[in-house]
């Protein structure tokens, strides 16, 4: 059903998106994480392999500092106490202040009432510029009701990208839905990408590598919404070519890999293999 | 000296543990994780790989809703700070009153005091369904004074079993003691597995993705010595495989391979590969 | 620039600081780590994997037993809270008093001024043995106003060795400031290690990695500056060895087999590729 468009078909004559992938990797932008203590390894390292640098603190004293070293910030609610929710609200205020790009990905809003609730406050306390999630996720922040499991990509892509596009539009933001297919919205367009393996479900932190990279991106580029699908684009793609070598289903062999892939993936194989489309 | 048995041998006639492996994979249950920050990254990864789903959280304020979400609950005590320990507590209470087997890793109880009081205070406010650690852990919960160090299973297996099944009686759960060799009891069998291999040892976290598996297994089973016996069996004998195959003592491959091995390992393999046995 | 001395050479005819590492192996010494969250796995396996027993907590109140515990003690300020500098002032304290051999990775303080300070209060409170740091945050420990980037070992080395001199000389400790080259001095001494490789700088922890492995070698050998000279020797050799034999640059692939080769590398092979010199 996707098929191979030329990027610069999709962008508006522009091919700027997957050459920020080099753009990146010159820049070496600093991205600050408040990160889930699950993944939190897998992400510095996932910075690094692709071409940034990665920064990660708790302790609200260095906040401010923090934020103005770095070029995007990136909030991980993957697991969160009382008072890091007040470090939080802290570092979001001064991206804000500071201007600095900031993307959030709001871990299992979908299932936990709890976090919902303490979301929709962060997001009334300041302004996010990209959202990653899963499906249930980004259904839960566009206000639809919607469980999280028994959503499939494959099955109604038409309400899926319905979904993105009024999270977007709700949340006044870029909005990322990664799954099988990546389905990327800035409220009025909807861009599909459908590469990826399903070997990142097998990979815990796969989705918060992508939030930090996602960063990095938001760091080199004025265009949220361009920096979104390349970032996008890049990984699903990096994870295809790591997928399309092994023999069989590895989840650790993979693991290692896509860091290895991050690392030497070019702007040339990102365009050979991408499979992107304007939804609506 | 220990011996093939097949399985319905040792389990009375019934086969049923071994194919609790396709039954994990197929229900695929949720284990909420107070897990040790060492090495959570790992075990949300091993959970992942064997067919689970991990949840972590260090949030008192959504214990209950992950409690309720989940299927078992596994308490590490690998890392633990005066708030995770009301955190613990409550999340106990919470397993027992939902109903949800409860897994206890006693991480170095044996060799530290502070810790020992800890979990004794524990293990009076909720009751455990299995715990699972190393000689000297399991020695100091039986109430046995045998230093951590110098326990070799080779030597004095007969003491080693009397020992879980004495930690069994005590504290009236399943106990799992691992190591070289695996030693399992209710308080009234004790089953000794003798699959594995030395390279666990070389993997910091082996001990806690073990008792998280076990927690998984403990989700689809009824019956929680089925369970223990079971997961060991799988654990140990992926780890064996991957041993098999390598030519050199390799730490940093032999734990990307388990995590390949944890993920494709059948039970035609596991029954093959088998090295169980009754002890008393 | 380098050139390959003999190790007898070097350290006044005696060749003890190569067989730390069999001693290490032999002895295997636990070693305490008040740690950086976003590497603590990956430093506990590479201290397992050398030969030592790595131990994490950050409880204060089992902080004196852990100490006792130990036969050495790395404190990472990688990224600490409020409560976490208290732990650190306990552990930093109780590790002076009970003679344990006490390391320290200064963390980002050439780029956070708050940590700059915390530091430097820290470094008041009790006395290091040893420190391990970059180069922007052993001039800043030096009190020279050097920006963390542009500083490269291949320029100005001259600079550098004076700098890490004179670091020593005021924080009384050894020190080493490890990168392209590892520059280490006593205040007195300046030895260069012209080994490793630039995959170190791919994976986010090696630095941490190598604090704590300095921390086992330190708890074999009553002199610091031998031990610091000898970790680091075996560490750079390490990760050389394992970047000889990669085709490309593979930031999972090398973090993966350097903990093999941490496992296997050998006097030996560390005394056949050794280049080291007296600088001053």
């Amino acid at each position: 059903m996707a098929f191979l468009v030329p990027v610069l078909i999709i962008i508006g004559g522009s091919t700027m998106q997957l050459e920020l992938l080099d753009r990146l990797r010159q820049i070496n932008p600093i991205v600050f994480n408040i990160s889930n203590f699950v993944t939190v390894q897998d992400v510095a390292n996932g910075i690094n392999a692709i071409g940034a640098s990665p920064i990660m603190s708790e302790e609200i004293n260095e906040a401010q500092e923090m934020v103005q070293l770095s070029s995007a910030v990136a909030l991980n609610l993957g697991a969160f106490t009382m008072p890091q929710i007040e470090q939080i609200r802290t570092v979001g205020h001064l991206a804000n202040q500071c201007r600095k790009p900031l993307i959030l990905d709001p871990v299992a809003v979908g299932a936990v009432q709890y976090r919902h609730n303490v979301v929709l406050e962060l997001l009334n306390d300041f302004d996010v510029d990209i959202i990653r999630g899963n499906a249930g996720e980004i259904a839960a922040l566009a206000g639809v009701d919607w469980h999280a499991k028994g959503i499939d990509a494959g099955n109604g892509e038409d309400d899926i990208a319905a979904i993105v596009k009024l999270c977007a539009q709700k949340q006044q933001c870029v909005v990322i839905l990664s799954g099988t297919i990546d389905v990327i919205s800035d409220g009025k367009q909807v861009v599909k990408i459908s590469n990826g393996t399903p070997l990142f479900q097998l990979h815990v932190g796969s989705g918060d590598m992508l939030t930090s990279i996602v960063g990095a991106f938001a760091a080199v580029s004025g265009d949220y919404f361009v920096a979104a699908q390349s970032a996008c684009a890049v990984f699903a793609i990096a994870g295809q070519l790591v997928a399309e070598r092994l023999n069989a289903e590895l989840p650790g062999t993979f693991a290692v890999q896509l860091m290895d892939e991050l690392h030497l993936i070019t702007v040339d194989e990102v365009q050979r293999n991408l499979k992107m489309e304007v939804v609506k």
